[in-house]
């Protein structure tokens, strides 16, 4: 994904957001407004159906992601929008129309707003370079490039711990961030903000091999890793790893790179354990820790909501609204 | 399933109702009123969408089955709430998530109310002993176990029909008892309403080798059954019993304990006939008695509706309704 | 399907239509107010959400089809309906229930509009005869026979484009016309529109052997359909054509009966194009076609929503519409 270009798209001449594509090319004053409005839907238990009543938003997904859909649907319902839901396994696209044609078709069936999600790198831009003026787009993870709102409730969980200044912090991310759109958002999330230090672990196998760790701490030693840092971000194994020679067992996985209650204790006695789920239990993450005091997992899933309605609010809002001015 | 346990889960200190697991475990005076409530919900076309507006309810299916699913999502919008679907078979727990973690992970989004149908006998039960505070589940159907809703319609469709007195009447169930969740729904309802007199019927094969038909007449004599009854509740015949030669032929089950005319005949002239559906006709019964003047069929169905209704308004409606005072 | 009685089942004995099921049955004047009153929904933004508030509809598909599914949905958000969704792959359908069954269920639960796909021809109709007083259904497509609301969203395409006077037009219909329940709807109404040629088009083994195309110009030179027409509408080749031995290749079908910029070059300056979708580029059609300033492929399903919308109103709102009236 050429950067220029998607930054051009996801935002107009003014600098207001027209599609949300990747944490990369957001100011750090929108990250901010998004952050600030979700945390206002995070408390509030309000009636907010009016905001986007009679609007409608189409899911439509190339890969299947029950829980991100399942987040998307209920933030659009709580903003009173209309929802529609197109999911390629059980679709005509068996019938061999092009996911341009199938977003065009439906876009001309009225739907302002889509929550896409693909397989391929770049494949929610190169659509939303096509779209009407009206349609905007949120980017639900594409490859391993980007899952922008999974970046933006990340921080908005690690701020509702550590604060809004996020400069004293150390940041580790652990795990398989070759291949992970969640790492990729975070670093650029993580960096807008200004954390102090980002630790990047993982077998050398699964550490990237371009840019994507500029000004990080890289190292394969979890130990390390973990010691003294205020928040553990874990990323979720996906099997097929295995099958690709790139992880030797989830065993051997979990003994050097899962944390356990033992790892755990090599960090911040207050430090904070995210997972952007669903959770490998006893692969990257024990039980004790997963449902322990210091996990934010189901944290982040309610906050996952409350981004979800500022991005969809910020983008289909028909009246101008805290997170637009 | 321990009983204790579950209506210890089910019902609060005050003997409230938190969760619908089992019609075992509730009290007469909570089925009564339930069944009231339905009954009034069974009657009017008002709109009663203000009930549950805002309220998200999540039909979570562990096990296939549109109907029942329709039949909630139904009373859910009717009830004017917001409904996510999940199915198992369209979803993530392919990535080897718990349901429990499923589960969770929904709750985290706000949502206040599951209608779970699961595989295992307790899986419900299990699930509700780990939810939060406001939290409600419905059990649409775990393993044998039960189907509470199931049996609230029967007895909703058979007091329509009979009066709401039950000690008079004989009624009749046939079938595969043995591994009906309906039928041990139906037999705690037919219980705790006074019903003068059950008699269970089946092949020995389908017949259960545990308490369940404690205080019933028992026989193998489909004729011997239907003599004189009120009324005749069907089960379905699941094919898999054949395969697992617990039956030997659709014909044979068919003339043993099928309900046609001529068997109908020996009940009381104004018996009523139902079944949960869906039917396999020219098995468990004829088309002539399933499309007959004496079935209930679609009445149980629509009834189902308005017992839902009831059940979801007196577990999540934020204001005190005529089902929870 | 026998016209007469499919007629008879459509409108009740004052002409009021209670299904729609065919566009063959209709008067002119039943189709022209469902133009006009879709003209005036293609036009307005405005909230009609009260039209239909409470109302479920039913889509009950029994053959896949994302998009006309999304479109009906989408015109019944519109309208405030409550929708409620059924699809025979991931159903009890497998049960063994009857499709009749089926919908007798959905309906008993007191859904009101269905919206039905049919594998068989004259299915929905044979449903249709089965439905209670206040129930409506509307054909989605049943087998060859017809697809009434792709037939309307044509003639609305084509008025918007040529005005309401079809005497003057030319009209080539090309393609699999033995096949198409779109082109026998397309026939019918050009027909009851009084358009004045219709050519129709294809290779001798896609062309109907019945009286399909009465008063129409046949041919299997394309070449010649095309020529100075004001109108093409292209139909999708199904790819099991081939394997039935009905067209040899995708490349001689595109060389013979595809639209290409050259061969539509031969039609009138400002003639229009049609196809229902989902398109075969490069097969019936080209990309500069599909893409190029005469082809009406996304204004068909926009008028599509409008025109789902005028039949869902016409069939189920509570109070006199002007399309009833």
């Amino acid at each position: 994904m050429r950067e220029p270009e998607t930054a051009a798209l996801q935002c107009d001449a003014d600098g207001r957001m027209r599609h949300l594509l990747d944490i990369n090319g957001l100011s750090r004053e929108q990250l901010d407004a998004l952050l600030q409005r979700a945390q206002a839907f995070a408390e509030s238990d309000a009636d907010m159906r009016a905001v986007l009543a009679g609007i409608a938003v189409c899911t439509l997904f190339f890969e299947p992601s029950t829980r991100t859909r399942l987040s998307f649907q209920r933030a659009a319902q709580r903003l009173g929008a209309d929802v529609l839901g197109f999911e390629a396994a059980t679709s005509s696209t068996t019938k061999g129309e092009t996911s341009l044609d199938t977003l065009k078709n439906i876009e001309a069936m009225g739907v302002r707003g889509f929550v896409v999600r693909a397989r391929e790198d770049g494949a929610v831009a190169a659509l939303a370079a096509r779209v009407g003026e009206g349609t905007a787009l949120v980017n639900a993870g594409d490859g391993r490039s980007a899952h922008p709102t999974q970046g933006l409730l990340d921080m908005l969980t690690l701020r509702q711990a550590k604060g809004a200044d996020f400069s004293p912090l150390k940041v580790a991310i652990i795990g398989d961030i070759r291949h992970s759109r969640v790492a990729r958002s975070d670093l650029h999330a993580l960096r807008l903000l200004g954390a102090g230090e980002i630790r990047a672990c993982g077998p050398a196998s699964l550490l990237p091999n371009d840019d994507t760790l500029a000004g990080c701490i890289v190292t394969a030693d979890a130990d390390a890793a973990v010691e003294g840092a205020d928040a553990v971000m874990l990323l979720r194994l996906q099997r097929e790893r295995m099958e690709d020679g790139l992880v030797p067992s989830l065993e051997g996985y979990h003994r050097d790179y899962g944390l356990d209650v033992a790892r755990l204790r090599r960090a911040a006695p207050d430090a904070v354990v995210l997972h952007p789920g669903p959770m490998n239990r006893g692969v990257e993450i024990s039980d004790e820790v997963a449902d322990g005091p210091q996990s934010l997992v189901l944290r982040q899933v309610a906050n996952g909501v409350a981004v979800r309605m500022a991005v969809l609010e910020a983008l289909l809002a028909p009246v101008s609204s805290p997170t637009r001015s």
